[in-house]
């Protein structure tokens, strides 16, 4: 029985990763016998949107709702087309439009990854962070008024439902409830946001008394930010609204000096719809076209996505793939400029590939 | 001429460190020859509020509004007054009432101060963070559906108007021509938030074509805030909306590892109504009454008090004072326990006082 994949590799070097995820995943599909089937879409990316004037087809829904899973390269080519256009016309449509109400991101630690905060060794962080995905301070309710005008305004209304809180509050305790720590902590900023974030801080209060067992704390974004950088350690699962969520999952990441390679996923848990995995690093243009962006992250995605299709052994075969050549080191292995090696993209896919396959 | 302060401990730890304040700038008063003439209000405390149902009374803006500059300690005890109604009625009103639409933090590695981050020395990092301070996503509009149903719904609106932000922007732009590297940074998020920031960076662009001798970046608040960690070398000014701003303005100290004494300041450029000065630190109940709080952050304050009211040298000698004690370390300074020390807030304070005294 096989699964379908829509691969969708949109701008710069997300058409340069993901080859080499794909060889990964194929290396970890001989290996634990999965029978994975690839298909290649060329819109979501600014040349779609340059010959087409839309990112996407108006069929889109039909042409990617029955696929198990969506691999994403990057999308976005600020110079061609711009970044409010580009993005919500693909990658927000697809969180929105196929209920990815979810976006998972891993922090973690990794071996022979430098972080930029002192003292800190593999280990010592390993959290994940939870963000709404949908709805809150990316809503498309708004606008301008008394146009060129010195008294012009623009409002933007940030949105939560119950709905939408709820749900991603419970994925989140569900996580940290499998997770040896069973902690959550809340993102908010309930007192200086006086409308929107203490409502969300009553369904967290709410959620909590089904889950005696999860150890809940909150902390302010502005602080919470503070406590990434001094006390990373203190974190397992933390969950955020769509804005908040955005910010943490790359500092997060910054933190543990994983920002290149990180993965995230686009998560609707129901299986409802595809979920989408793709990269923390964006498409890179000034890099791109020189075989030299790393894989990593993109690999690491496709981890993440045999996870979420039922395949934990081979999904954690490619993550410790992954971290054998990280710790090999650029004398052993084929590493990226970007983690002080001379390899290329394809060298370090081929050497992540080849672990994956030997186990 | 004497100059009017009005001093406002609020709550915690504020009582313990607006004393220490005051002894530094009479300390700076009498090197200087200024006089300073400080009036005590109770107001703006929880306690107040547990006495009157209020945080302020009345007539505040006449109490105050005839002030040089407000003096502020910290407020917030959340297990007696919800931060949002403790906040809300004090120090938010301040800041929109009194028009202080500037909040300016200093994020600069102090001597004998541990960053968190690897390798970076005293110099290497010194830039300061502009936040909009009035409006932008904290405010007051919006509201609450379908309340106790599973179709609740909260929805709040981030207001922006071209006043609002061009004057922010100002007196960004002019605060970075006055430094030598001459460079800005502009916080956004218009890849995501598609209404307000896009609004946002257009205001910078149109600013940024009056100032040519400037150097104008801009980043989104994701990829910003793990700059702060990876390159916090990069900043020089880096102008943000209220809740950025607000974000940015901790994960800064954070960097620095000053977040326990730092400044900032909430001010009128014009004059117009006091401005108003209070560390970044808050009220911290866990600690009160043990007389252990740091003082350093309150005391820099008075530093920044006495920039904004036309005393450059004062000010300036009052910082040098904390930068000499510091610099001492705790085998000759009684430092706090926070910074490694075994000193009391009130030994800390003097040994300042007599640094600012000595000169
Ligand atoms: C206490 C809170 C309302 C306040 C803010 O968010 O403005 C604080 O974090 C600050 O930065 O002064
Ligand atoms: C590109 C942008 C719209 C997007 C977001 O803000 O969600 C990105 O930062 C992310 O985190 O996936």
């Amino acid at each position: 029985m096989s699964q379908r994949i829509a691969v969708i590799p949109g701008d710069g070097i997300g058409n340069e990763v993901i080859p080499e995820s794909i060889r990964a995943l194929e290396a970890a599909a001989r290996r634990f016998d999965l029978q994975l089937d690839f298909r290649h879409f060329d819109f979501a990316s600014c040349d779609y949107y340059l010959n087409h004037g839309r990112m996407l087809p108006e069929d889109w829904k039909e042409q990617l709702g029955g696929f198990d899973a969506l691999l994403f390269g990057a999308v976005g080519m600020p110079e061609k087309v711009p970044d409010h256009i580009s993005l919500w016309g693909s990658l927000l449509q697809f969180r929105r439009h196929f209920d990815q109400y979810i976006n998972l991101r891993p922090c973690k630690l990794m071996p022979g990854i430098r972080s930029p905060l002192a003292g800190r060794e593999p280990g010592d962080i390993d959290f994940y962070v939870v963000r709404e995905n949908t709805e809150g301070e990316y809503s498309s309710v708004g606008g301008k008024m008394f146009e060129g005008t010195e008294r012009e305004v623009v409002i933007q209304d940030t949105v939560m439902t119950r709905i939408g809180i709820d749900r991603v509050l419970k994925y989140a305790f569900e996580l940290a409830s499998r997770r040896p720590r069973r902690k959550l902590t809340s993102a908010t900023k309930s007192n200086g946001i006086s409308i929107t974030m203490p409502y969300w801080d009553e369904r967290v209060q709410e959620m909590s008394e089904h889950y005696p067992n999860i150890d809940v704390d909150k902390f302010h974004i502005d602080i919470l930010t503070a406590n990434f950088v001094l006390h990373p350690d203190w974190f397992d699962v933390v969950v955020a609204s769509n804005l908040f969520g955005d910010i943490l999952s790359d500092l997060g990441p910054a933190c543990t000096g994983t920002i290149g390679v990180a993965p995230s996923a686009n998560i609707n848990p129901e299986h409802r719809f595809p979920s989408l995995f793709e990269p923390v690093h964006g498409s890179a243009p000034d890099i791109y076209g020189r075989n030299i962006a790393n894989p990593i992250g993109q690999i690491w995605c496709g981890a993440m996505m045999l996870e979420h299709l039922g395949h934990e052994k081979a999904g954690q075969a490619m993550l410790d793939g992954i971290e054998a050549v990280l710790a090999a080191g650029s004398d052993q292995a084929p590493l990226t400029p970007d983690l002080g090696g001379q390899g290329t993209t394809s060298e370090l896919g081929e050497a992540i590939a080849d672990a994956i396959r030997d186990g």
